[in-house]
Formats: C-alpha cells, sequence, structure tokens
C-alpha cells in the first residue's frame, strides 16, 4: 500500500501545479507557489508517517543513499511517482479542455542558470526530508510537512521563473507531458536534482556520523 | 453540545465563504482560498478534540463508514452541517446588501469536469481526515487542522474556478441558497462528495486493516 | 512583568495594524489580513505561556468569566493593552509622516451589520482562546497561537470591510488614535466586543461543566 | 558542523530575499514577505536542533549575552552568516544577469524611522528567538519556526518600505553587496540591530532571572 500512497500523494501534487500554471484560469500572478507548496505539504502529512511522503523521485534517492529505505523500494517509489506525475498531468491537460493556455519555460536559453537553480534547491529540499523526518534529533515533531512543502514555496518565488521550480522529476515529467518544457531539456532537471539528491545524503551522513 | 459546535465551526466557514467570494468587497482575486482554508483550518483546532471538527457532511460520512461514530451520529451532525450552511448563506446576503454581487458557476456546463474535480478533492479531504485525525499512527499530532483546512485550500486554487470548489455538501447548500449555483444542479455536488467520502474510507480500511 | 509582556505584545500588533493599513506604502490589497493574523500569532506564541498572550481586553475579559484570571488581573491586562494600542498608533502616525493617507471606517453608516460583524468574529476569536489555551482537552498542544491569530485572518477577509475588523478594543482605540475611525463611534466596537467575550465565556462553560 | 549550517541556512535566507526583491522576475506586489518569512522559517525547522538556527548575527548575540553560546562561537558564526550574505548576494545578481534590476532604499533619507524600524522589529526578532528556542518554558514546542520565520513576515509587510526590513546584519551585508543599500548607510542597519539584540536579552533575563 505504500506504493499507492506515493501515487496518490504525487498525483495530487502535479495536479494541482498543472491547475494553478495552465489557463484558462491559472492561479492569479504570485499564488501558484503558495498553493503548490501548499498541497506537498499536506500531502505528506496525509500520510508521510506510513510511506515517507517523499512524492519526489530525488527525495527517495536521497532516504536511500542516507540509508533509510532499500535501492529496490526505492526504484518501486520511483515507478509510482513518475507515472503518477505522468497522469495528473493527462488530468490538467482534459481538464483544462481545447482552449488550454499552457506556458512556456526554455531551460536551455539559460542553462547554467537553470542548473544551479534547480540543484540548490533540490538540495535543500531533500537536505530538509532528511534533517527534519529521518534524523533522531526531530523525532516526533509536528513541523516536518511545513518544513518540506514550503521549501518548494519559498524555491517556486526564487527560481521559479528562470527553471519553472521543479525540483523534482516526476514535477519535471509532469511538465514536459504538458509541453510547459520540453523532453529535449528533460536532462537538465534530471542531472541537476538527482546530483543535489546524493550530494543532500552525503552533507547529512558526515554532519550525523552517529545517526545510522 | 457536539451537535452546536458542528452548528458553530460550519456556521463561520460557510459564512466566510460567502463574505469573500459574494461583492461588493469581496476578498481580491487569488485571496479567497487562503481565507477558507485558514477559517476551516481553525475551526477545526477550535473543538476538534470534542465533536471531530467535520464541519462537512462528507467527512461526517466518511468518518462513519470507517468506523469512528455511529451513523446515527452522523445524521444528527448532518443535520446541524446543512442547517448551518443555510443559516450563514442567509447571512451573507443580509450582510452585503441589497447590492450583493454574486457571482455564478454553472456546473451543467461542465458537468463531467465538475464531478471530476469535486470526487478528487473530497476525496482528499476525507482521507485527509481519516489518516490525520482518526489513525493511530498520527495521534497526538498539532498538525491536524492545517493539514485538512489546507487541503480545501489547494483545492481551491486547483480546481475552484471549475466546480466552484466545495468539497462538502453543507457549503454547497449555502454556495445553492445564495444563488451561485443552482437547485437543479446541486446533485452533481451531492454525488461526487459523497461518493468520494465513501472511496476514502474504504481505501482507508484496505489500507489499514489493522486499525479499527 | 507579565503586564510588560502584554504591553510589548499589542504594541506589535497595532504597530502592525497601523502601519499595513494606513498608506503611503500600506500593504497591496489583500495582504493586510495576511500581516496581522501572522502578528497577532506569532506574539501569542512569543510569551503566550508565561502571561496568556491575550494581547486583547475582550480576550482577557473572557478568560476572567471562564476562572482563569482575577479580575483585578483583568484591569490591569486591559491597561496595559489599551495604552500599548495608543502608544502604537501615535507611532504610525510619525512613522508614515506629513503625507500619511488615513483610510477611514463609518460604522454609524452600517451600524447593524457592524454590530453583528464585530460580534460575530470576536465571539469565534474569545471562543477559540478558551479552547485552544484554557481547556484540559487540548493541553500541550503547539497551534494555539496560529489558531487564535489566524481566526483574526480570517474574520478581517470576511468582514474587514464592513466593520475594519477590529475584535479587540485595544485594536478599536488604535483605529480611533489614528482617525481611521471616530471617537464617537467607539461604543460599537466596545459593545459588540465585549458582549462576544461574556458570551463566549458562557457558552464555553456549558459545553465543559467538568472545566473549571 | 554548526557553522557549516548557519553557512547554509543563511545562504538560502539572503538568495531568497534578493531573488523576490531583484527583477527581472522579482515576486509580484505583496509576495517577497511571504517568501522571506517563509524561507527563514523552514531554514530554522532544518538544523535549528543542531545549531540554534540562527541565521542572523543580531540574534546570535541576543543568544550569546543571554548565555547560551559563548562569545567565542558567536564570532565564527558571525564570519559563517556574514559570508554567505555576501556569497547569496554575488550568486544572485549572476542569477539575474546584464538586465538586473536593483530596487534601491535610501537609509539616510528617513534615518531616524529606519533606525527605529530597524530596531524594534530586530528586538521583536531577538525576543522571539529567546522565548520560544531557549526559554524553559516553551521547551519541545514544534512552533519555533514558524514563530520567529513569520516575526519577519510581519516586520517586512509593517516597515520593509522605510527600512528594507532587514532585521539581520547578514541581510544588510547582502543588501548592500546588491547595491539595494549603500555601504555609506550600513551602519544604520548595524548600530539598531546589535542594540536591539542586547536589549531584548537583557529583557529576557530581566523577565526570567530563574531560567539561566
Amino acid at each position: 500500500m505504500k506504493y499507492v500512497y506515493e501515487f496518490i500523494g504525487t498525483f495530487f501534487l502535479v495536479l494541482t501545479v498543472g491547475m494553478v500554471i495552465v489557463g484558462p484560469d491559472a492561479a492569479p500572478p504570485g499564488f501558484a507557489p503558495l498553493a503548490i507548496g501548499t498541497v506537498f505539504a499536506v500531502m505528506i502529512f496525509d500520510r508521510g508517517y506510513y510511506s515517507g511522503g517523499h512524492l519526489n523521485p530525488a527525495v527517495s534517492l536521497a532516504v536511500a543513499v542516507r540509508g533509510k529505505i532499500p535501492y529496490s523500494t526505492m526504484v518501486i517509489y520511483w515507478v509510482a511517482q513518475i507515472v503518477a506525475g505522468a497522469v495528473a498531468a493527462y488530468l490538467v491537460l482534459w481538464l483544462k479542455g481545447a482552449n488550454a493556455e499552457i506556458p512556456t519555460v526554455d531551460l536551455n536559453a539559460v542553462m547554467m542558470q537553470a542548473l544551479v537553480a534547480e540543484f540548490l534547491f533540490t538540495f535543500a529540499l531533500c537536505f530538509m526530508v532528511l534533517n527534519v523526518a529521518t534524523a533522531k534529533g526531530t523525532a516526533n515533531n509536528s513541523f516536518y510537512g511545513w518544513a518540506i512543502g514550503f521549501t518548494v514555496l519559498a524555491g517556486a518565488y526564487a527560481v521559479g521563473t528562470i527553471s519553472g521550480g521543479a525540483f523534482n522529476p516526476a514535477v519535471a515529467v509532469g511538465l514536459t507531458v504538458m509541453n510547459i518544457s520540453s523532453w529535449v531539456n528533460i536532462w537538465i532537471y534530471l542531472v541537476a536534482q538527482l546530483l543535489a539528491a546524493v550530494v543532500a545524503a552525503f552533507v547529512f551522513k558526515a554532519a550525523n556520523p552517529e545517526d545510522k
């Protein structure tokens, strides 16, 4: 059932991302990051204690490198998350209908900036998950969902206009299915995000040698 | 007194919904979901530990199917919630006065999309309540009000312009009393929302066979 | 020192209220309730465990009627809160300078609506304080500041354009010192708010006969 | 490693401050304080239990005067925070590119108001940290990050247009590196902020003689 939950949570995340940035009736300027950070936060609270509430292949990678889930579980999480992102993206296109107004992000035109932006905030996100949801020092807190979800809110305000603010391969797939970004450029998201996940895990492990 | 509390909480929820979407002096574009999600969240915290803080007949149905309240209690909750929604709607019309500017939602024009939108986010809402307010694994958390209330915030940003973003039969009655939606279309809300509640309860029970 | 804290907290509350609604450089449309609800919430967390974090004479009255503080303490709290509201209001006028743009609310023109609006949300606010900060069933929660502060956020979005959204005699004094409302109409605020406090205390006591 | 964490947290704070206030693609009017308060809050949750999560030399000073860290530690924190602020500011300029639109704040033109504004909200911030993150009475709460971070949110709405709303010497350095404020005026920030930190510590100690 954990995989079902990762599917449900990632589905609602990417569905909300798409609905608030694709017109007609996209969220008014400035509100998309609030809606996206919020849906991520609440979906983590939803069953985070149960599946981990990753909803993001980069997060699952960081948690696996840190040693909290086996790589075999990670792969199944990845499938659930990516399929959920694609399904949600197709549903957005159906709900918006024939008059959908697709905004576009050209990662190739600002490649270095996009790589840096996606790397930095995916690092912040994965490092946050390791610190507030897997560390002994923050056990049993009631803030983990907000801390993780609202890192994305802050990142979306900070660099959303540069890179689209995905910080998440499942969201990257969703953005590409909706033609917001192009398949040719998806490697930019994937390289920056997966590298950030690995770096976050190693920094965490270096800072917490006693917390296995 | 539990019924009194369900009445008070649902009353303030529907009152705020009406005041921020009916003009003159509706909330500026983009702020209505923030106000609505917030009032729902705080009203859940208000006495949620006491009455359950459902404030929503679909949530009461999901909690009853999951086995946490008897169906006889559910029926009384329904009466309190529906009456509160209607009273609040009439109060909005009085406060706004003769110059009230009533926005309208035509569910019939986008019936399939409206059914899907109301089903999806009412499912997310009911599933959230079951996970964060009735499950053993999240007992004694301090985030349940935000997680539940802000699911509605996210849903209102995502699909509010399609279906009105009710996710709640008491809100549906309120919207209809205020002539935002029409009595002819109220079945669309009720079918989608009550079906979503039952599905959420069965998914929860399948995922938590040990948590009776 | 408790009185000092009530002074500090109420001072920052009314200072923020004034700075975001008086021009030039008032908050953009829609943001004032967010700023006001937030400053109230954080000031409650600041030392709420210590002084109670009322920051509002109506709340102090409700807490006294409920039996948690003696009336003699209430009177000193009232003095600290009212003086803080007046001092903050004068500071706003100094910070805004000679070009201050004072918005106005004419309570007399919509007297019945203003009375109802201030009564309802002051009731919601006082009832919230009693439920989340003085009841046995919610002891040791980490959400009380948000629940109380964001009740004001919701109320300000809902009825702020009708009554100014004070819900607090210290804020009412501040609004009057800044000439946003007039001294002739201050009884409207005081009657509605103090009555709401008493009603909230009696409803709480009726609902919780065992919780003295 | 504590110094590394102070560096990371302050880096993301100043990076977000810069990205949302420097154009092109600054945050729409009204959203910058939300983004800034949020990134501060989540970075405090990130590892606050570990390094203290000051991310602000004035906070480190207040905590040192209150007696929770030695002055020798404070000095190393200061170096990490200031360097992080400068590095983040240069990164903002690179990400925004040759067409960067730099808003400016002239502290000298409103010197008295700027001194008062920065003093007041830096006091509120430092006093908050002492109360919610170092006091016995609030031990083990789950709200400290929000209470501290959102004090900055409220302060930015209240006085951001007067003084730039830094409340933090590391942010002041960042604003100056980005040419938003000038090096000639940086003493205004530093005097107001460091004085506020010392006053907050003494008020805390006077109010809590038993809490060493």
